[in-house]
C-alpha cells in the first residue's frame, strides 16, 4: 500500500517524456471523458477557509472508484514577497477503500488542466478554423493556454498584451519556443484585432472591464479564465448579454465567474452539456461565444487520473510510506515498534 | 520552499527519538495549548463525501498563522480485505501565504492525538488518583489510550475486554511492554470492576449498549471514543442523563457522538471550557463523568504542529518539491522546462 509521490521534478520529467503537446492532447481527452461522465460524480461546493491575506480551499470530488481533492490557496499579495499567488497539492485515492494512491504537485498541473479545459470548451465553441488568438494577460497561465489552443484548435499566432512589459517579454520568448508566432501588442484593442479567439487571463482583482463589448467582433470565441472569485471579473456585462455563455458548474460560477454580473439567465449551458451533446455549442459563424471558466474539481480529478496513469506507465514518482502496511489491521501500535 | 514529508518510518523514528511517553506528554501539552486558544480558530464542519462502502472526510481548521487539514476515510468492511478501516494523511500549511509546510502520515498520528485528547479530558474529569482503567475494545486504539492514561493519570493497571480473543492477546502483549499490569477479562462487567476510568473503544457499528448504566459505579470517569459517527454509539443513554458529559465541539458531537441519543441538554461543557477554566470539570468524588469523544480538527492541528516542531528539531523527514520554486512568480511555465 505505497502511495506515489509526484513532485515538481517528476511532473517535469513526465511531461518531457510524453512531450508537452502530447501530454496536453491526452489531458484534453481525459477532461472530455470526465465531463462526459458528469452524472457519475458526487459534486460539492469548495469548502473555503478565509485566512489573513487570502483564502484556502479544498476541492473534493468522487465517482464510484476514485476520490480526488486539491488543496489550493489564493493570496493576492504573495508576489510582493516573492511567492506565487496560488500553489496547490492534489491527492487521488481509491474510493472503494479510502486508501490514497497519489500525492501530486498541483501548481503546474492546475495550469495545465485549466488550459486543457479551455481547449475542450473551445472545441465546442470556437469557429473553425481558429488560427489567431488574442491573449490578454501573459502571467503564469499564458504559455499553458497557448499550448492548449495550439494543440486543440491549431492556433498559429498569438497576439499578446499585458500591462507588465516583463511578463509580455517572458511570454513572447516562451511562445516562440512553442513554434507560435507571437505579436507583442500595445493595447487590448490592438491584440484583439483579427483574433478568432480572445483569452483573458489577467489578475484583475476587482470588477474590471478588461474587455469591452465594442472590441468583440462577430464570431469571436472568448475564453475568460481570469474572473475566478467573488468580486473579480474581466468582461463587460454587455458581452455576456449578447453571447452564448458556457460555464462549468452553475452554482459555483454564479459566485465566482463572469456570470456573477448577470445571474443564471445569461448562461446557455454547462460544459458537460456540450460534451454530452445535450445542448449545442457554436451554431452560427457570426455568434459570439464565451467560456466563463472558474475551475472545477472534476478537472483536477481528470488531471490526477492522467498523472497517475502516465506515472505508472513510465515508472515516474517515488513510493512513500504515508499509509501504514499492517499485517493485522487491529495492531496499529506495531507501526510504531 | 521545500515541503517536509513525514512518512510512517519517519514518525516511528521521531517517536523513538523522543520516547513514546515523552512524545505523548508533549502531545497532551500541545493539545491543551490549542484548546486554550479555542476562540482563535476558524472551525467548520467536516465536508464528508459518501463513497461506495464508506465515507471520506476532509477536516480543515486554521488560526492566524497555520492551516491544517486531514484526509481521512472510514470503510467499515475494509478489514475483510486486509485493509485498515481508517487511514489518514495530514497537511500543515502557512496560513499567511498558503504554502504547505508538512505532509504527514496521519493514521498512527490520529491514534496518538485521539488518546492525547482523552488524557487531556481526563485531566479535568477523572478522580485522583486513577490507577485502574477498564478498556472495553482492544483494537487499533487500545495501546495508544493505555499509554496516554499511563502518562497523564498514572494508570498502572488496565482491565481489558474484547469480543475478539486475538485482539485481547495483542493488547495484553503490547500493554505489558509499556510496563502496565494487564488483566484479561471475560466480560465487560468483569473489566469495569474497581476501575477508576472506563474507556470504550469498540467498533460497534450501530446503536450499541456496550456499557450499561448498572455497570457504572459512582465516581467513575468514562472515556467514550468508539461512538464517532451517526448511528454509532456505545453507552446506554441513562448514563448520559446522570453523568457530567463533556464533548469537543457541540454541533459535530450532536451528529456523531453519544449525545446523538440525548441532544444538547445532556452536555455539561465543551472540552475547551474546562481547559480554559470557564466551566468546572469534576466537582465531587462520587459523580460520574463522560468524555464523549468523536475527534476534532483542532486535535489534528495540534498533532501536526508537534510533528513539524520535533521533525525540524531532530532533522527527521524528507524535503520534497511538491511546491515549485519560482524565480519569477509569473513564469510558471519555466517549472516545466
Amino acid at each position: 500500500v505505497s502511495v506515489r509521490l509526484v513532485g515538481g521534478a517528476d511532473l517535469k520529467r513526465l511531461v518531457a517524456r510524453v512531450g508537452a503537446a502530447e501530454f496536453m492532447r491526452q489531458l484534453i481527452a481525459e477532461l472530455a471523458a470526465a465531463y462526459a461522465r458528469w452524472d457519475e460524480f458526487e459534486k460539492m461546493a469548495r469548502p473555503a477557509t478565509h485566512v489573513p491575506g487570502g483564502v484556502i480551499e479544498l476541492m473534493p470530488i468522487s465517482d464510484a472508484t476514485r476520490y480526488a481533492f486539491k488543496y489550493v490557496n489564493g493570496h493576492p499579495r504573495n508576489p510582493e514577497q516573492g511567492y506565487a499567488t496560488v500553489v496547490a497539492i492534489g491527492m487521488l485515492t481509491d474510493a472503494t477503500n479510502g486508501y490514497p494512491l497519489l500525492v501530486s504537485e498541483m501548481t503546474v498541473l492546475t495550469a495545465l488542466r485549466t488550459a486543457g479545459t479551455s481547449a475542450l470548451a473551445a472545441r465546442h465553441l470556437a469557429r473553425r478554423p481558429s488560427r489567431t488568438m488574442a491573449l490578454i494577460g501573459t502571467g503564469a497561465q499564458a504559455e499553458f493556454q497557448a499550448l492548449a489552443f495550439q494543440v486543440e484548435c491549431g492556433v498559429t499566432t498569438v497576439r499578446a498584451y499585458d500591462t507588465d512589459p516583463a511578463a509580455l517579454a517572458k511570454f513572447a520568448r516562451h511562445g516562440r519556443t512553442l513554434g507560435l508566432g507571437v505579436v507583442v501588442c500595445g493595447s487590448v484593442a490592438e491584440a484583439v484585432t483579427g483574433a478568432d479567439i480572445i483569452t483573458t487571463a489577467t489578475a484583475a482583482k476587482a470588477r474590471a472591464r478588461i474587455l469591452t463589448d465594442a472590441l468583440v467582433a462577430p464570431g469571436v470565441h472568448i475564453n475568460g479564465i481570469g474572473g475566478d472569485c467573488p468580486g473579480k471579473t474581466e468582461l463587460e456585462a454587455a458581452i455576456l448579454s449578447r453571447a452564448k455563455v458556457v460555464v462549468e458548474f452553475t452554482p459555483q460560477s454564479l459566485i465566482e465567474g463572469e456570470v456573477q454580473q448577470t445571474g443564471a439567465a445569461a448562461i446557455h449551458a454547462e460544459l458537460h452539456e456540450l460534451v454530452r451533446g445535450l445542448k449545442p455549442g457554436r451554431e452560427r459563424a457570426d455568434e459570439v461565444t464565451v467560456f466563463d471558466s472558474v475551475g472545477f474539481a472534476l478537472e483536477d480529478y481528470a488531471a490526477l487520473m492522467l498523472v497517475q496513469r502516465l506515472a505508472t506507465q513510465y515508472g515516474i514518482g517515488q513510493a512513500t510510506d504515508l499509509i501504514p502496511d499492517l499485517a493485522d489491521p487491529k495492531d496499529l501500535w506495531s507501526a510504531l515498534h
